[in-house]
């Protein structure tokens, strides 16, 4: 996994999903900004708002365990100065061989003093979106 | 109702929620991008991407004629130079009395030769957030 400072959104995406599928806190949060104005929406969920409040979720959800694999379908990318907004199907694998309904998600990530990192990750279930519809590949 | 072309993310995005309490799709799209990179998340539904799908999940969605009035709870803003970024929670009364589960979104806006406009909305259930909490306002 690329180690942080991330030069590119796309490089701290990564580190998002390689984090998420290692369940490995520490590199989970090394991809988030460091400033509290971040904000994370998690399938169901309400926009958790504030470093402390999304720490506390992964802390939840990377206990779990699970192991999962993401592969990721980007559908739109929006970029400006120093924000860049990636739209995307996460088709989900887990262990146990079977496949989850997928999430559409918007990630956003901000140019900061330390490169790029995510400030926001809003995901929602997409039960309408079949594996394979369109060709997911991982990025 | 603001018409276009719309100064600011703000008075765009107070046209997409007046556009969608009345059931006005000309209103509606003239919010909306006119380029073809827009995409829309309706919740539970997949990532609808272009102009065209757009169009039409808004013809039939303000087609079926419920009445909705939103009371919007401003989470978080991020601005870039030309990308506003609004997450909120939408508190949703409709017609009949009753309120629905509120949704979390994530509006994007861009300025472009015709002003601010709306290139993506994602909307998802968020059935944890209860109406009155935080204090919603119409902005």
């Amino acid at each position: 996994m690329t180690p942080p400072p991330f030069d590119s959104a796309d490089q701290a995406e990564l580190a998002f999903y390689r984090a998420f599928e290692a369940n490995d806190l520490d590199a989970m949060m090394a991809v988030w900004d460091d400033a509290d104005d971040i904000v994370c929406i998690h399938p169901m969920g309400p926009a958790l708002n504030g470093r402390s409040a999304v720490i506390d979720s992964w802390r939840e959800i990377l206990s779990g365990g699970v192991a999962m694999r993401f592969s990721l379908e980007m559908v739109q990318i929006y970029n400006a100065d120093n924000l860049s907004i990636h739209l995307l199907n996460e088709h989900i694998d887990v262990a146990s061989g079977n496949r989850v309904a997928p999430m559409a998600a918007t990630n956003i990530f901000r140019l900061g003093a330390h490169g790029w990192r995510m400030v926001s990750h809003h995901a929602s279930p997409n039960p309408g979106t079949h594996s394979g519809k369109a060709n997911p590949q991982l990025h």
